[in-house]
């Protein structure tokens, strides 16, 4: 049997947590928190799950009062509430939803646009369709989109461009300029944009988040992704949702009724429950801004270089002063293997390994947790 | 934006379950259970819901401990132990692992052999793919497959045979001496094999499952799916498995870890905990005959003339003696709106939406649930 993805393999996220587990690491590689969604969303789980009629299918686009929520929570945040019945699809996590965008209309020979580093799901879902990812570096330093990059890569082939703000693994967040940038260059072409928002909670140093549903240009274009397993802990629940106009969402319903169909029916209304009590999100710049201080605490006094983190889950940093020369994989199973840290490299990010012996730290971890790394990190070098 | 389905909408089963709702009918058109999954199913994911640390991301294959369960079970039931790391992945519901085989193993031009009536999710899935379905009708009586049809059908581009049993909509059921036929027609070939099982537990009048787990010599080539919500009376949780040789599951995890990466973890140690309590699945032949007796017992007096059912969820009924030329899908509305009871025109499950009179009830439901229904029949007629 012939592979359609011959070269891709078990997923960097997946090796590293195994080999972390196979070596007692921590493991502060695959994104997750080590700590548990709220009470009250996990109370609110339980009394569904123990309600009678509440463990059949859900509608397809997802429950309505689920729905009605986001649309209110988008109008708080962001001041637009797309319409629950045609433009909110609840999916099988952030992961679903942006595969199925892809399978909904990424075709043979089309292209998307990727800023790299790039989530490494992105390519294989492209190559999935028989698109063509086309690859544009962010630029040092802070990893910034250069825009007129990626004017020149756009080509009446492009089917869409891919942004990610905050970013994963670089931390890197975009302005509400870059996004009027982005608006410029897609202007009168027929180019859909996918905004991969998941992080959308996590911006730090008193900067708000440039969402594309807050921008009216942009989002008449655009899929817009977020995720209920960042924002709640809960990761492992795979909840996500996808916010597009009219006639996109129709063609994403028109795939994802093939790819999943629907939702886990209870975990939708314990998510319902807790949307509206603003507290638990509003919470979460100053609860995550405070991981990050943390840790870059806790690492000034190593060898890592340190590059800025203004959002997201994850803290990047350069170890050339600790191993000058090795490249970033030796170096992160080095890391795994005889400091007991895991850590993700960079060069996964790039389709081409690209490597500037750089690593990503997962900073969504309980104090102690990262104390415990360092402490490791310190005794190591 | 051209669709890449353009000729496809809102699934029949969201349709008519939506029409259901608008005209307070019964809903005995979509495929689910009108009561609640065992007790102890229940308690056991209110409990793992509030047990720190089972929130986050499970395995990208699955939770080790749930696949040992399943490879227990289908090792008591047909004499085969697949082996949990290399040949068991588990899905967002069935759905979830179709979609996958043919994302997986599809590729443009490939043709995929389906046999009609055939669920409405087969063909657009290969259609995405860029695979080209091509049909082989079931024949009458019984919605039998003709095996030399499917001889002539087949061809070096096959690159899928899609076989279903117990048969959703007919209720047909393969034989093992069917599953050594079709064993003989794919010897010698590279053609593999997607056997939808969902409805495993489902077999009426003594009759045993014949499962491609329980066939060496099919299973070789073969994805085998199940599904834990027709099983635990939970569509609404999605969760379903694929078994398969450890080449195809290869592939198969190379593009689920992009299409949904995993599944709910808490809802998968529920199942894990439940799985080894034998009763819960060896008691479902017969609470289903007795649902199918009653459903048939209480349209005997009216003008419907009842095909068999050998297993599943569903009774397929003539109406032609009630409305003598009506067109299937016509005569599911009026039922639905004149006389409150929605079921499914077969029509939907043909491609070219071929009618013979038909439709399909779902008898999964309370006895209560189907004595009002055939109440409100007789009362229409
Ligand atoms: C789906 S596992 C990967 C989790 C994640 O988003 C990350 O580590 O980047
Ligand atoms: C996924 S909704 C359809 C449920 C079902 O299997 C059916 O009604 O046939």
């Amino acid at each position: 049997l012939p592979s359609k993805l011959p070269d891709v393999g078990t997923s960097i996220f997946s090796v590293m947590t195994q080999l972390a587990q196979e070596h007692g690491a921590i493991n502060l590689a695959q994104g997750f928190p080590d700590y548990d969604p709220p009470r009250e969303l996990l109370e609110a789980l339980a009394r569904h799950v123990l309600t009678p009629g509440h463990q059949q299918y859900a509608p397809m686009p997802g429950l309505l009062r689920l729905r009605e929520a986001i649309s209110q929570k988008t109008a708080r945040l962001y001041g637009y509430a797309p319409n629950p019945d045609t433009e909110i699809t609840v999916t099988s996590g952030a992961t679903e939803a942006l595969y199925a965008v892809m399978a909904a209309v990424v075709r043979p020979g089309d292209e998307v646009l990727l800023l790299e580093p790039a989530y490494d799901l992105y390519a294989p879902a492209v190559r999935l369709q028989g698109g063509v990812p086309v690859y544009v570096p962010l630029m040092p330093p802070g990893f910034r989109p250069d825009w007129d990059r990626v004017a020149a890569a756009l080509s009446p082939r492009t089917r869409l461009v891919l942004i990610n703000s905050p970013h994963n693994p670089t931390g890197a967040v975009l302005s509400a300029a870059d996004l009027d940038a982005l608006a410029g260059l897609l202007r009168n072409t027929d180019t859909l944009l996918l905004s991969d928002e998941v992080y959308e909670h996590m911006v730090f140093d008193g900067a708000t988040h440039a969402s594309v549903s807050a921008h009216p240009e942009l989002r008449e274009r655009a899929f817009v992704l977020s995720s209920f397993g960042k924002t709640y802990h809960a990761t492992g629940w795979k909840v996500g949702y996808c916010l597009a106009p009219p006639a996109l969402t129709a063609e994403l319903r028109r795939v994802h009724q093939f790819i999943t169909f629907s939702v886990s029916t209870p975990t939708q209304h314990a998510l319902a429950d807790v949307l509206p009590d603003t507290a638990l999100y509003d919470g979460l710049p100053a609860f995550y801004q405070q991981k990050r201080d943390l840790l870059r605490e806790l690492l000034a006094p190593t060898g890592f270089e340190l590059l800025p983190s203004q959002g997201g889950y994850f803290q990047v940093a350069d170890f050339s002063a600790l191993a000058p020369g090795l490249d970033d994989v030796a170096f992160a199973r080095r890391l795994t293997e005889q400091a007991g840290v895991a850590v993700v490299p960079l060069s996964a990010f790039y389709h081409n390994g690209h490597d500037d012996q750089l690593v990503r730290f997962c900073f969504a971890k309980q104090p102690t947790t990262l104390q415990a790394a360092a402490e490791r990190l310190r005794q190591a070098e």
